[in-house]
Parts: C-alpha cells; structure tokens; sequence
C-alpha cells in the first residue's frame, strides 16, 4: 500500500483508538484537550483521523487516559 | 515533571531508541531517510531528540526497520 494512504489509514486507525479510550473513561473531547494542552477542536480533528498529530502529543493524550503506550500501539499494528 | 520537560525527555529516549534499533539492523541514516522518505539530516536530529516528528513518520520508521510497535512503545515507557 503507497506510504500515502498507509498513513491516512493510520491516522484514522489511531484517532478510532483514541475515541474509543477516552468514552471508556468517559471524559469529553474539552476535558482530555484541557488535560493534554490541546485545543478541542484539535482532539476531535485527531479523533477523526483527520490531523497527522506528533508523537509527543499522542504520547501526552495516552498520559491523560493512562494507557499504557506499548497496549495501545500494539492495537494499531493489528 | 512539567509537560515541557517531559516531552523533551522523551524525543530523546525516542531518539535513541530509534538509533539503537537502526544500528542493530546495520542501516545508516541516510538509507533510513530514503526508505522512510524522511531527510537525512531530519533522521539525525530525531535520533538526537531535537525534533518532535508526527506519529506517521515515527511509525513509518518503525516498519522500515521492521519493529513492532509495541515492542517499541513499551521500552519507552521504562
């Protein structure tokens, strides 16, 4: 797969993940940005695998809902 | 530690875990640039914990050099 849509299928895998943590401890996409120093509209551009965020911000954002870094990116890889 | 420090903290142990997975598999930089459609001095300074790359860089990264995912976020944890 060219590394162009790989990484758009990433992006949405990633920003599915990230929702579906956050509803699981039930915290608003204004909470986690307030939590994780983003704006919300970005948490939900992420969510929607819409924004190609850094890693630092990925790796905050999983600090917020206490998910350990190694489960989660292991998900991804499925 | 403040959210700033921590992320300098961790570009770096990224950084340096990235450099040790690519020495292990004999790659230089520049040949990781090329197959991960990265510059090569951009490589350096991730490797040096100067950058804060996207998720989908660090990612592409890890598939040239053949890591999980996993593996690889949860030595970043320690």
């Amino acid at each position: 797969m060219p590394v162009y849509f790989r990484s758009v299928d990433l992006s949405k895998i990633i920003g599915r993940q990230i929702a579906s943590y956050r509803k699981q401890k039930k915290i608003s996409q204004e909470k986690l940005a307030d939590l994780s120093d983003l704006h919300p509209d970005y948490i939900g551009k992420i969510e929607r695998g819409e924004r190609n965020p850094s890693i630092i911000s990925i790796l905050n954002i999983l600090d917020v809902l206490q998910v350990p870094y190694g489960e989660f990116f292991s998900q991804i890889e499925k």
